[in-house]
Protein backbone atom coordinates (compact mmCIF):
# COMPACT_ATOMS: atom_id res chain seq x y z
CA UNK A 1 0.00 0.00 0.00
CA UNK A 2 1.46 3.28 -1.15
CA UNK A 3 0.17 6.83 0.29
CA UNK A 4 0.93 9.80 -2.73
CA UNK A 5 0.07 13.64 -1.75
CA UNK A 6 2.06 16.87 -2.56
CA UNK A 7 1.53 20.43 -1.93
CA UNK A 8 0.57 21.25 -5.22
CA UNK A 9 -2.97 20.32 -4.73
CA UNK A 10 -4.92 17.68 -6.79
CA UNK A 11 -5.11 19.07 -10.41
CA UNK A 12 -0.72 19.35 -10.51
CA UNK A 13 0.42 17.24 -13.13
CA UNK A 14 3.32 16.55 -10.98
CA UNK A 15 0.71 14.40 -8.93
CA UNK A 16 -0.88 12.85 -11.99
CA UNK A 17 2.77 11.70 -13.20
CA UNK A 18 3.54 10.04 -9.60
CA UNK A 19 0.35 8.56 -9.39
CA UNK A 20 0.64 7.21 -13.05
CA UNK A 21 4.29 5.91 -11.49
CA UNK A 22 2.90 3.61 -8.53
CA UNK A 23 -0.62 2.59 -9.13
CA UNK A 24 1.26 -0.60 -11.02
CA UNK A 25 2.72 -1.41 -7.86
CA UNK A 26 0.49 -1.71 -5.27
CA UNK A 27 -3.16 -0.40 -3.99
CA UNK A 28 -2.57 3.64 -4.11
CA UNK A 29 -4.55 6.12 -1.85
CA UNK A 30 -3.66 10.05 -2.65
CA UNK A 31 -4.59 12.10 -0.38
CA UNK A 32 -4.08 15.85 -1.45
CA UNK A 33 -4.43 19.56 -0.36
CA UNK A 34 -7.85 21.13 -1.86
CA UNK A 35 -5.58 23.63 -3.06
CA UNK A 36 -2.07 24.87 -3.23
CA UNK A 37 -0.13 24.70 -0.38
CA UNK A 38 3.16 25.32 -1.97
CA UNK A 39 5.78 26.84 0.65
CA UNK A 40 3.60 25.44 3.77
CA UNK A 41 6.34 23.87 5.46
CA UNK A 42 5.42 21.40 8.22
CA UNK A 43 2.51 23.50 9.10
CA UNK A 44 -0.24 21.82 10.90
CA UNK A 45 -3.91 23.00 11.23
CA UNK A 46 -4.36 23.79 14.81
CA UNK A 47 -8.06 24.55 16.39
CA UNK A 48 -9.24 24.89 12.47
CA UNK A 49 -11.84 22.27 11.02
CA UNK A 50 -10.27 20.26 8.38
CA UNK A 51 -12.89 19.02 5.83
CA UNK A 52 -12.19 15.63 3.85
CA UNK A 53 -13.86 14.82 0.41
CA UNK A 54 -13.72 11.37 -1.22
CA UNK A 55 -13.06 11.94 -5.00
CA UNK A 56 -15.46 9.25 -6.36
CA UNK A 57 -15.41 10.78 -10.15
CA UNK A 58 -11.05 10.51 -9.78
CA UNK A 59 -11.00 7.33 -8.02
CA UNK A 60 -10.84 3.59 -9.71
CA UNK A 61 -9.85 0.14 -9.26
CA UNK A 62 -6.46 0.55 -8.17
CA UNK A 63 -6.21 4.12 -6.53
CA UNK A 64 -8.66 6.39 -3.88
CA UNK A 65 -8.43 9.62 -4.44
CA UNK A 66 -9.08 12.55 -0.93
CA UNK A 67 -8.69 15.69 -1.10
CA UNK A 68 -8.16 18.04 2.35
CA UNK A 69 -8.56 21.60 3.49
CA UNK A 70 -5.13 22.07 5.15
CA UNK A 71 -1.52 21.24 4.84
CA UNK A 72 0.29 18.82 3.06
CA UNK A 73 1.16 17.42 6.64
CA UNK A 74 -2.74 17.37 7.76
CA UNK A 75 -3.05 15.45 4.48
CA UNK A 76 -0.39 12.64 5.82
CA UNK A 77 -1.99 12.59 9.39
CA UNK A 78 -5.58 12.54 8.27
CA UNK A 79 -4.41 9.70 5.69
CA UNK A 80 -2.48 7.72 8.54
CA UNK A 81 -5.05 8.09 11.00
CA UNK A 82 -8.81 8.18 9.34
CA UNK A 83 -8.19 7.19 6.04
CA UNK A 84 -5.86 4.17 5.33
CA UNK A 85 -6.91 0.76 6.73
CA UNK A 86 -3.60 0.66 7.56
CA UNK A 87 0.13 1.44 7.95
CA UNK A 88 1.36 2.14 4.23
CA UNK A 89 4.46 0.54 3.21
CA UNK A 90 5.91 3.90 1.24
CA UNK A 91 4.72 7.60 1.17
CA UNK A 92 5.70 9.52 -2.06
CA UNK A 93 5.20 13.19 -2.18
CA UNK A 94 5.22 14.92 -5.53
CA UNK A 95 6.02 15.52 -7.91
CA UNK A 96 7.05 19.17 -7.16
CA UNK A 97 6.78 21.68 -9.38
CA UNK A 98 10.16 23.14 -8.88
CA UNK A 99 13.59 22.36 -6.87
CA UNK A 100 13.63 21.55 -3.53
CA UNK A 101 17.08 21.32 -3.15
CA UNK A 102 19.64 23.26 -0.19
CA UNK A 103 17.42 25.33 1.81
CA UNK A 104 14.49 24.76 0.43
CA UNK A 105 13.93 21.26 2.02
CA UNK A 106 12.77 23.69 5.03
CA UNK A 107 10.28 25.94 3.24
CA UNK A 108 9.03 23.06 1.31
CA UNK A 109 5.36 20.94 1.76
CA UNK A 110 6.29 18.17 -0.62
CA UNK A 111 9.23 17.61 1.78
CA UNK A 112 7.36 18.03 5.06
CA UNK A 113 4.53 15.43 4.33
CA UNK A 114 7.54 13.08 3.62
CA UNK A 115 9.13 13.76 6.73
CA UNK A 116 5.96 13.55 8.52
CA UNK A 117 6.11 9.98 7.10
CA UNK A 118 9.34 9.31 8.46
CA UNK A 119 8.79 10.82 11.52
CA UNK A 120 5.91 7.91 11.84
CA UNK A 121 8.18 5.10 10.89
CA UNK A 122 7.29 4.79 7.28
CA UNK A 123 10.04 5.10 4.34
CA UNK A 124 9.35 8.12 2.42
CA UNK A 125 10.36 9.92 -0.29
CA UNK A 126 9.80 13.89 -1.37
CA UNK A 127 10.19 14.09 -5.20
CA UNK A 128 10.88 17.51 -7.41
CA UNK A 129 11.53 18.57 -10.72
CA UNK A 130 14.01 21.53 -10.80
CA UNK A 131 12.41 23.07 -13.35
CA UNK A 132 10.11 26.56 -12.78
CA UNK A 133 8.40 26.33 -16.79
CA UNK A 134 4.91 26.43 -16.16
CA UNK A 135 4.83 24.05 -19.18
CA UNK A 136 7.19 21.76 -17.53
CA UNK A 137 7.26 18.18 -18.53
CA UNK A 138 7.06 15.67 -16.18
CA UNK A 139 7.30 12.52 -17.88
CA UNK A 140 11.69 11.79 -17.80
CA UNK A 141 10.99 12.75 -13.73
CA UNK A 142 8.13 10.08 -13.95
CA UNK A 143 10.76 7.38 -15.09
CA UNK A 144 13.50 8.79 -12.65
CA UNK A 145 10.93 8.22 -9.88
CA UNK A 146 9.70 4.77 -10.69
CA UNK A 147 13.29 3.37 -10.48
CA UNK A 148 13.88 5.13 -7.00
CA UNK A 149 10.28 4.13 -6.12
CA UNK A 150 11.22 0.56 -7.17
CA UNK A 151 14.61 0.22 -5.52
CA UNK A 152 13.09 1.82 -2.14
CA UNK A 153 10.44 -1.13 -1.97
CA UNK A 154 12.60 -3.28 -3.13
CA UNK A 155 15.16 -3.14 -0.06
CA UNK A 156 15.01 -3.41 3.60
CA UNK A 157 16.33 0.14 4.14
CA UNK A 158 15.15 1.69 7.65
CA UNK A 159 11.53 2.51 8.61
CA UNK A 160 12.04 6.25 9.14
CA UNK A 161 14.27 6.02 5.84
CA UNK A 162 13.38 10.13 4.19
CA UNK A 163 15.07 10.90 0.69
CA UNK A 164 14.84 14.00 -0.86
CA UNK A 165 14.90 13.39 -4.44
CA UNK A 166 15.56 16.59 -6.87
CA UNK A 167 15.66 15.99 -10.72
CA UNK A 168 17.66 18.30 -13.03
CA UNK A 169 15.07 19.39 -16.13
CA UNK A 170 17.16 17.71 -18.78
CA UNK A 171 16.15 14.19 -21.01
CA UNK A 172 17.95 11.67 -22.41
CA UNK A 173 21.27 11.38 -22.50
CA UNK A 174 22.20 14.89 -21.22
CA UNK A 175 21.18 13.17 -17.76
CA UNK A 176 23.93 11.71 -16.20
CA UNK A 177 22.60 9.12 -12.76
CA UNK A 178 21.97 9.49 -10.10
CA UNK A 179 24.50 10.73 -6.95
CA UNK A 180 23.82 10.39 -2.79
CA UNK A 181 24.60 13.65 -1.35
CA UNK A 182 24.21 16.22 1.14
CA UNK A 183 22.36 19.56 1.61
CA UNK A 184 23.84 22.36 -0.19
CA UNK A 185 24.54 25.19 2.19
CA UNK A 186 22.58 28.81 1.03
CA UNK A 187 20.12 31.36 1.62
CA UNK A 188 17.49 33.01 0.27
CA UNK A 189 18.04 36.50 -0.57
CA UNK A 190 14.68 38.43 -0.32
CA UNK A 191 13.47 41.18 -2.68
CA UNK A 192 10.22 41.79 -1.64
CA UNK A 193 7.76 43.19 -3.95
CA UNK A 194 5.78 46.44 -2.90
CA UNK A 195 2.57 47.25 -3.61
CA UNK A 196 -0.86 48.51 -2.99
CA UNK A 197 -3.65 46.99 -2.00
CA UNK A 198 -7.55 47.57 -2.88
CA UNK A 199 -7.94 49.12 0.48
CA UNK A 200 -5.00 51.81 -0.26
CA UNK A 201 -2.36 49.80 2.22
CA UNK A 202 0.94 48.73 1.27
CA UNK A 203 1.47 44.92 1.08
CA UNK A 204 4.70 43.30 0.31
CA UNK A 205 5.05 39.84 -1.89
CA UNK A 206 7.85 37.72 -1.10
CA UNK A 207 10.12 37.07 -3.81
CA UNK A 208 14.15 36.46 -3.96
CA UNK A 209 17.53 35.09 -5.31
CA UNK A 210 19.24 31.88 -4.05
CA UNK A 211 22.81 32.27 -2.80
CA UNK A 212 24.45 29.06 -2.59
CA UNK A 213 27.80 29.12 0.32
CA UNK A 214 29.58 26.49 -0.94
CA UNK A 215 29.26 26.40 -5.18
CA UNK A 216 31.98 24.10 -6.45
CA UNK A 217 31.19 21.72 -3.78
CA UNK A 218 30.98 18.30 -5.11
CA UNK A 219 29.04 16.19 -3.12
CA UNK A 220 26.23 18.53 -2.51
CA UNK A 221 22.36 18.71 -3.90
CA UNK A 222 22.67 21.72 -5.77
CA UNK A 223 26.23 20.49 -7.78
CA UNK A 224 24.66 17.27 -8.59
CA UNK A 225 21.32 19.74 -10.53
CA UNK A 226 23.87 22.15 -12.18
CA UNK A 227 25.63 19.15 -13.61
CA UNK A 228 22.93 17.24 -14.98
CA UNK A 229 22.31 14.81 -12.02
CA UNK A 230 19.64 13.73 -10.30
CA UNK A 231 20.31 14.66 -6.43
CA UNK A 232 19.44 11.76 -3.82
CA UNK A 233 20.22 13.47 0.08
CA UNK A 234 18.66 11.58 2.69
CA UNK A 235 17.19 13.51 5.18
CA UNK A 236 17.49 13.49 9.36
CA UNK A 237 14.62 14.22 12.27
CA UNK A 238 16.61 14.70 14.67
CA UNK A 239 17.96 18.11 14.46
CA UNK A 240 20.47 18.09 17.25
CA UNK A 241 23.42 20.01 16.23
CA UNK A 242 26.03 17.80 18.05
CA UNK A 243 29.37 19.47 17.68
CA UNK A 244 27.52 22.50 19.31
CA UNK A 245 26.09 20.22 22.13
CA UNK A 246 30.34 19.82 23.32
CA UNK A 247 31.02 23.09 22.58
CA UNK A 248 28.36 24.48 24.89
CA UNK A 249 28.93 21.72 27.16
CA UNK A 250 32.72 23.02 27.62
CA UNK A 251 31.66 26.56 27.52
CA UNK A 252 29.94 25.74 31.05
CA UNK A 253 26.58 26.73 29.49
CA UNK A 254 24.70 24.93 32.37
CA UNK A 255 26.43 26.69 35.29
CA UNK A 256 23.76 29.24 34.57
CA UNK B 1 20.23 45.49 17.72
CA UNK B 2 17.73 42.19 18.92
CA UNK B 3 14.80 41.35 16.49
CA UNK B 4 12.24 39.43 18.66
CA UNK B 5 9.40 37.92 17.16
CA UNK B 6 6.97 35.11 18.12
CA UNK B 7 3.91 32.88 16.69
CA UNK B 8 1.28 33.79 19.41
CA UNK B 9 1.10 36.99 18.37
CA UNK B 10 1.18 41.01 19.10
CA UNK B 11 -0.74 40.00 22.20
CA UNK B 12 0.54 37.34 24.16
CA UNK B 13 2.15 37.26 27.08
CA UNK B 14 5.00 35.10 26.93
CA UNK B 15 5.93 38.13 24.22
CA UNK B 16 5.63 41.08 26.51
CA UNK B 17 7.90 38.85 29.15
CA UNK B 18 10.35 38.30 26.30
CA UNK B 19 10.75 42.06 25.37
CA UNK B 20 10.25 43.08 29.49
CA UNK B 21 13.95 41.08 29.59
CA UNK B 22 16.12 42.42 26.09
CA UNK B 23 14.92 46.36 26.26
CA UNK B 24 17.35 46.66 28.81
CA UNK B 25 20.09 44.89 26.27
CA UNK B 26 20.03 47.19 23.87
CA UNK B 27 17.75 48.78 20.60
CA UNK B 28 14.93 46.05 19.93
CA UNK B 29 12.61 45.50 17.17
CA UNK B 30 9.64 43.67 17.68
CA UNK B 31 8.25 42.01 14.71
CA UNK B 32 5.06 39.45 15.18
CA UNK B 33 2.33 37.97 13.44
CA UNK B 34 -0.89 40.26 14.02
CA UNK B 35 -2.54 36.94 14.67
CA UNK B 36 -1.77 33.45 16.27
CA UNK B 37 0.79 31.55 13.83
CA UNK B 38 0.63 28.29 16.35
CA UNK B 39 2.14 25.09 14.60
CA UNK B 40 2.55 27.18 10.98
CA UNK B 41 6.47 25.86 11.21
CA UNK B 42 8.18 27.64 8.59
CA UNK B 43 5.92 28.10 6.32
CA UNK B 44 5.88 31.18 4.31
CA UNK B 45 3.43 33.42 2.08
CA UNK B 46 4.01 32.52 -1.30
CA UNK B 47 2.08 34.54 -3.56
CA UNK B 48 0.39 36.20 -1.10
CA UNK B 49 0.22 39.97 -0.02
CA UNK B 50 1.64 40.78 3.68
CA UNK B 51 0.61 43.88 5.16
CA UNK B 52 2.95 45.23 7.78
CA UNK B 53 1.32 47.65 10.57
CA UNK B 54 3.88 49.83 12.69
CA UNK B 55 2.26 49.80 16.20
CA UNK B 56 3.09 53.38 17.20
CA UNK B 57 0.86 52.79 20.88
CA UNK B 58 3.12 49.79 21.57
CA UNK B 59 6.26 50.90 20.34
CA UNK B 60 8.61 53.55 22.92
CA UNK B 61 12.02 54.49 23.09
CA UNK B 62 14.00 51.69 23.48
CA UNK B 63 11.85 49.46 21.03
CA UNK B 64 9.72 49.53 18.22
CA UNK B 65 6.76 47.26 17.00
CA UNK B 66 6.05 46.18 14.08
CA UNK B 67 2.61 43.35 12.92
CA UNK B 68 2.44 41.52 10.17
CA UNK B 69 -0.38 39.43 8.53
CA UNK B 70 1.66 36.55 7.61
CA UNK B 71 4.13 33.46 9.17
CA UNK B 72 6.70 33.96 11.98
CA UNK B 73 9.25 33.68 8.93
CA UNK B 74 7.94 36.38 6.82
CA UNK B 75 7.78 38.32 9.81
CA UNK B 76 11.68 37.46 10.22
CA UNK B 77 12.45 37.83 6.42
CA UNK B 78 10.54 41.11 6.19
CA UNK B 79 12.50 42.57 9.66
CA UNK B 80 15.71 41.41 8.04
CA UNK B 81 14.63 42.53 4.54
CA UNK B 82 12.43 45.68 4.91
CA UNK B 83 11.89 47.11 8.80
CA UNK B 84 15.72 46.87 10.47
CA UNK B 85 18.37 49.30 9.94
CA UNK B 86 20.98 47.08 9.81
CA UNK B 87 21.54 43.37 10.67
CA UNK B 88 20.37 42.26 14.29
CA UNK B 89 23.26 40.86 16.60
CA UNK B 90 20.76 38.57 17.41
CA UNK B 91 16.79 37.37 17.00
CA UNK B 92 14.73 35.95 20.23
CA UNK B 93 11.46 33.79 19.84
CA UNK B 94 9.18 33.37 22.13
CA UNK B 95 8.54 32.81 25.11
CA UNK B 96 6.05 30.01 23.51
CA UNK B 97 3.31 29.34 25.76
CA UNK B 98 3.82 25.26 25.41
CA UNK B 99 7.10 23.04 25.04
CA UNK B 100 8.70 22.81 21.75
CA UNK B 101 11.04 19.60 22.75
CA UNK B 102 11.21 16.89 20.83
CA UNK B 103 9.27 16.00 17.84
CA UNK B 104 7.30 19.42 18.53
CA UNK B 105 10.61 21.24 17.16
CA UNK B 106 9.55 20.52 13.30
CA UNK B 107 5.57 22.06 14.23
CA UNK B 108 6.71 25.00 15.88
CA UNK B 109 6.79 28.63 14.14
CA UNK B 110 8.39 29.80 17.22
CA UNK B 111 11.73 27.49 16.38
CA UNK B 112 11.27 27.91 12.35
CA UNK B 113 11.47 31.85 12.84
CA UNK B 114 14.86 31.42 15.31
CA UNK B 115 16.01 28.75 12.30
CA UNK B 116 15.74 31.61 9.62
CA UNK B 117 17.74 33.40 11.93
CA UNK B 118 20.53 30.73 12.02
CA UNK B 119 20.32 30.33 8.14
CA UNK B 120 20.78 33.87 7.75
CA UNK B 121 23.60 33.66 9.81
CA UNK B 122 22.37 35.53 12.79
CA UNK B 123 22.67 33.82 16.33
CA UNK B 124 19.16 32.88 17.27
CA UNK B 125 17.11 31.53 20.68
CA UNK B 126 14.03 30.12 20.35
CA UNK B 127 12.34 29.61 24.07
CA UNK B 128 9.17 27.90 25.05
CA UNK B 129 7.41 27.38 28.73
CA UNK B 130 6.48 23.90 28.71
CA UNK B 131 3.30 25.23 30.44
CA UNK B 132 -0.23 24.57 28.49
CA UNK B 133 -2.16 26.15 31.21
CA UNK B 134 -4.11 29.44 30.05
CA UNK B 135 -2.81 31.18 33.07
CA UNK B 136 0.47 29.91 33.19
CA UNK B 137 3.26 32.46 34.58
CA UNK B 138 6.31 33.70 32.65
CA UNK B 139 7.95 35.35 35.16
CA UNK B 140 10.28 32.68 36.29
CA UNK B 141 10.83 31.47 32.50
CA UNK B 142 11.68 35.69 32.01
CA UNK B 143 14.08 35.31 34.35
CA UNK B 144 16.17 31.90 32.91
CA UNK B 145 15.31 33.46 29.45
CA UNK B 146 17.91 36.87 30.45
CA UNK B 147 20.33 34.52 31.29
CA UNK B 148 20.55 32.69 28.28
CA UNK B 149 20.41 35.59 26.05
CA UNK B 150 23.06 37.41 28.28
CA UNK B 151 25.29 34.42 27.52
CA UNK B 152 24.61 34.06 23.68
CA UNK B 153 25.57 37.73 23.72
CA UNK B 154 28.71 37.88 25.74
CA UNK B 155 30.22 34.92 24.36
CA UNK B 156 31.41 34.27 20.79
CA UNK B 157 29.40 31.53 19.36
CA UNK B 158 29.57 30.95 15.38
CA UNK B 159 27.12 33.10 13.72
CA UNK B 160 24.39 30.16 12.85
CA UNK B 161 24.15 29.41 16.52
CA UNK B 162 20.47 28.59 16.78
CA UNK B 163 19.20 27.25 20.17
CA UNK B 164 15.73 25.57 21.13
CA UNK B 165 15.62 26.46 24.82
CA UNK B 166 12.69 24.97 26.66
CA UNK B 167 11.86 25.73 30.36
CA UNK B 168 10.09 23.65 32.94
CA UNK B 169 6.77 24.68 34.17
CA UNK B 170 8.37 25.06 37.79
CA UNK B 171 9.74 27.92 39.78
CA UNK B 172 12.16 28.30 43.08
CA UNK B 173 14.25 25.70 44.04
CA UNK B 174 12.54 23.25 42.32
CA UNK B 175 14.42 24.20 39.44
CA UNK B 176 17.26 22.20 38.86
CA UNK B 177 19.66 24.24 36.18
CA UNK B 178 20.38 23.89 32.43
CA UNK B 179 20.90 20.81 30.71
CA UNK B 180 22.82 20.86 26.99
CA UNK B 181 20.87 18.27 25.32
CA UNK B 182 20.03 16.32 22.57
CA UNK B 183 16.48 16.51 20.90
CA UNK B 184 14.03 13.38 21.84
CA UNK B 185 12.96 11.01 19.36
CA UNK B 186 9.47 10.86 19.59
CA UNK B 187 5.97 11.51 17.60
CA UNK B 188 2.05 12.45 18.48
CA UNK B 189 -0.27 9.69 17.73
CA UNK B 190 -3.33 12.01 16.48
CA UNK B 191 -6.55 11.47 17.34
CA UNK B 192 -8.53 13.84 15.12
CA UNK B 193 -11.84 15.23 16.66
CA UNK B 194 -15.16 14.47 14.44
CA UNK B 195 -17.74 17.51 14.20
CA UNK B 196 -19.88 18.86 11.53
CA UNK B 197 -19.72 22.16 10.35
CA UNK B 198 -22.38 24.85 10.02
CA UNK B 199 -22.99 23.67 5.70
CA UNK B 200 -23.50 19.56 7.64
CA UNK B 201 -20.47 18.17 6.63
CA UNK B 202 -18.06 16.57 8.77
CA UNK B 203 -14.95 18.15 9.79
CA UNK B 204 -11.67 17.02 11.68
CA UNK B 205 -9.96 18.64 14.76
CA UNK B 206 -6.19 18.01 14.82
CA UNK B 207 -5.69 16.63 18.74
CA UNK B 208 -3.42 13.70 20.14
CA UNK B 209 -1.20 12.12 22.76
CA UNK B 210 3.05 12.48 22.32
CA UNK B 211 4.91 9.58 22.69
CA UNK B 212 8.50 9.64 24.17
CA UNK B 213 10.80 7.02 22.16
CA UNK B 214 13.55 7.08 24.50
CA UNK B 215 12.08 7.77 27.64
CA UNK B 216 14.33 7.52 30.11
CA UNK B 217 17.38 8.82 28.32
CA UNK B 218 19.22 11.34 29.97
CA UNK B 219 20.55 13.26 27.66
CA UNK B 220 17.49 14.26 25.83
CA UNK B 221 14.82 17.71 26.01
CA UNK B 222 12.40 15.86 27.27
CA UNK B 223 14.69 14.07 30.11
CA UNK B 224 15.43 17.63 31.53
CA UNK B 225 12.13 18.94 31.33
CA UNK B 226 10.59 16.18 33.30
CA UNK B 227 13.54 16.25 35.62
CA UNK B 228 13.01 20.26 36.15
CA UNK B 229 15.75 21.59 34.23
CA UNK B 230 15.77 23.90 31.56
CA UNK B 231 16.37 22.11 28.29
CA UNK B 232 19.32 24.03 25.52
CA UNK B 233 19.51 21.80 22.30
CA UNK B 234 21.38 23.12 19.66
CA UNK B 235 19.92 23.00 16.14
CA UNK B 236 21.34 21.91 12.75
CA UNK B 237 20.33 23.72 9.64
CA UNK B 238 21.40 21.31 7.53
CA UNK B 239 18.87 18.38 7.50
CA UNK B 240 21.28 15.68 5.61
CA UNK B 241 21.37 12.15 7.02
CA UNK B 242 24.91 11.58 6.89
CA UNK B 243 25.20 7.79 7.88
CA UNK B 244 22.43 7.19 5.00
CA UNK B 245 24.55 9.08 2.64
CA UNK B 246 27.29 6.01 3.32
CA UNK B 247 24.93 3.42 3.04
CA UNK B 248 22.51 4.14 0.17
CA UNK B 249 26.28 4.91 -1.86
CA UNK B 250 27.29 1.35 -0.78
CA UNK B 251 24.26 -0.02 -2.05
CA UNK B 252 24.69 1.34 -5.26
CA UNK B 253 22.08 3.54 -5.01
CA UNK B 254 23.43 5.72 -7.98
CA UNK B 255 23.48 2.82 -10.40
CA UNK B 256 20.02 3.63 -11.35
Amino acid sequence: MILVTNDDGADARGLKALIEVVRSLGIVYVVVPEESQSGMSHAISVKKPIRVRYRAEVSGNDYYCYTVTGTPVDCVKLALNKLLPRKPDLIVSGINHGSNASVNLIYSGTMAAAIEGAVNSIRSIGISLSDYNPDADFSAAAVVSEKIIKQVLANGYQPDLCLNVNIPAVTGDRLKGVRVCRQTKGYWSEEFEESVDEEGHRVYFLTGTYNNMESGARDTDEWALQNNYVAVVPVEIDHTRYDDVDILKDLNFDKI
